[in-house]
């Protein structure tokens, strides 16, 4: 039976993933009346008194919402609310096995960009955090953006930051293996949907500054007339030469290519073209951009991918986790570049990276740690909790 | 130390009521893959082709969404949505507790109809019910009656139905204990809120012929001029005699007493103005309308509050865990009015009722089973999940 079958069937004998668990005794009257009526009218007052105690007297410090329309859902798209849950309860089960938290996957019939920011000004009472997911762009910088502004608790768009931090993380073990340095040395970001332009971001601020990044019709550069912002904004950062064309021109002598686009884009041609001792980061859910045998066949050097069942999975699972953690732990509510920088570098420092052991496994819970310890720094000099 | 001070301490202790829990092992790799990527996509794919799918391959089918906006809590009233949390984590942990379903809750900073109807829309691919909680009138009739309209799942409002139910439950065996009929006798229900409004409904509906309802300026009438379209829909159908003034004059010579209104409004003096062998609900929470030792001094001969710490405890955890065990199980949309009566009878069936014990303890495992036995006899001739 294969993997795809498997899964199914697990997923019908369970009925999906996570399950509610009751913290507190209900076996008896005065259980009861403490976790509910009479007693439970004192915390409500207590909380009507002063909101923060919320933080203190429900599990709302440890509750983080995961946020989709299902719209971008791995590399299968538009795929719809319900269909998006199974990778949501996915997330919220890495959430609580790798983190301890309670992450709440809530799947919208909503795609009006106003109607998501409004939903989550909503629920923020209800938690400490709120991770979006599988968000198509461009709608999901402007929701990430507005409502950093607007709400008081972290938010963060996994496909954004999380892919970014941990495509950066997989790059500095891969330089580190390769000698190469970040300024001399070509990169070409296929896809400019929410990871890729992440990504790209976080890249150029890290340093890279020899970048090249595709959308679906090409290169991504200042002679295009089709861009919309975002886009437009990494044309004038990225692409100095102004080349023009498609995927296999942009590979032509890369270093290094990151896909965050859809399977079996690239061929072996394209990735012989590439510069000797070529890293092959290819992403794209479930297929990769090109199988890693293929890739290593073609004279690739270091090749990862997505997913967990080959060498070098490159996942943001290995960032979410943590990430939340620390911010929760330390009532951090601002992702800075600094701190996804510093993040990436954590990741990266788990392991004494090789060529098939590039970043440490999502099992090894010593990222985790790793991550909080690297957030701790951007602790503020007081902590309190949010009102 | 008091049951306030050790609810407090509680809370503190366990910060909150309820946590997730995996229902998968992700122990190793071969498990992520299954649970996660590559696997996940092809559970996706599956609920992608059949919505329907949904229901068979995530938790959804157990999952109910606890949605409040904290304006009417408890006896508090307008507390504010983290001042809710832990009333709703105390129904969460009571769904999981005795009908093993996995209730979210939500509080909303949100108090519009329409923006609550619209949330309430954009979640549902994410659930298989909603239980609307301690949301104030008139507008929770509002939002009932059109999610009742709008959505594909069952739409439950605790403080309306449940507490009609319970209540009808208690009187019930209440007639039994005083051998009444129900055409001949006089009910006074003080509280115009949802559960007064809903309460009354459902008596008449069970064949209460007599009853008057007051709000807080006073009895219900036809001539009075400031009522809104609930409260002057029932002006219509009770007060036949046309009686106005205030909560003593409508107790004069009243067989049943059910407060649904805030704490201490009932005196000694006004109980013993009440037929003999009156039966008080006081069901205020977190303080009854009339204490029950001072109801019995005064010659009331049944008295039952919302508390679990009195004998004859009256309150809607009794209804929502069985209620919605049997909607889920039975894939039923719709509440009827002849469900509820044949719900209240199977509850006020599973004891033999006696002065001091009127109904089955939230505690007794048979509620739920008696409820679901009862709901039954409402499913559809061929079930099959909602699309």
């Amino acid at each position: 039976m294969d993997n795809n079958q498997q899964s199914i069937n697990l997923h019908r004998e369970w009925r999906g993933k996570i399950e509610l668990r009751n913290k507190v005794p209900l076996a008896t009257d005065a259980d009861l009346a403490l976790a509910y009526t009479p007693g439970v009218a004192a915390v409500s007052s207590a909380i009507a008194q002063d909101s923060r105690r919320s933080w203190e007297l429900t599990n709302r410090a440890n509750q983080v919402a995961i946020i989709s329309d299902g719209t971008a859902v791995l590399g299968l798209g538009d795929i719809g609310p319900e269909a998006a849950m199974p990778v949501m309860e996915g997330k919220a089960a890495i959430f609580k096995e790798f983190a301890g938290l309670d992450a709440i996957p809530l799947c919208l019939r909503e795609k009006d960009t106003e109607a998501i920011i409004k939903f989550c000004r909503q629920i923020e009472p209800s938690f400490a955090g709120i991770n979006l997911e599988d968000i198509a762009a461009p709608r999901c910088f402007e929701i990430l953006s507005r409502l950093e502004t607007e709400l008081s608790i972290p938010v963060f768009h996994d496909d954004q930051d999380g892919t970014a931090i941990v495509v950066l993380a997989a790059l500095v073990n891969a330089l580190k293996l390769t000698s190469r340095q970040k300024e001399e040395m070509k990169v070409v970001v296929n896809g400019a949907g929410a990871a890729g332009i992440a990504t790209t971001r976080l890249l150029l601020s890290y340093g890279v500054s020899n970048i090249i990044i595709l959308d679906s019709r090409g290169i991504i550069s200042t002679e295009r007339s089709d861009l919309d912002a975002a886009k437009k904004d990494l044309a004038v950062k990225t692409n100095t030469n102004k080349v023009s064309g498609d995927l296999a021109v942009a590979l032509e002598g890369a270093d290094v290519f990151v896909g965050l686009s859809k399977g079996n884009l690239v061929t072996a041609e394209m990735v012989s073209s590439m510069n000797k001792g070529a890293i092959i980061f290819a992403m794209a859910n479930p297929t990769p951009e090109i199988m890693p045998d293929l890739a290593k066949q073609a004279g690739a050097l270091i090749v990862g991918t997505g997913r967990s069942d080959f060498a070098n999975q490159i996942n943001n699972a290995l960032v979410f986790p943590g990430m939340f953690k620390g911010l929760l732990t330390y009532h951090i509510k601002d992702v800075t570049v600094a701190m996804k920088i510093s993040v990436a570098e954590a990741i990266a420092a788990v392991v004494e990276p090789q060529h098939n052991y590039l970043l440490p496994k999502v099992m090894d819970k010593k990222v985790v740690g790793a991550i909080v310890e690297a957030i701790a720094e951007f602790k503020p000099a007081a902590i309190s909790a949010p009102s």
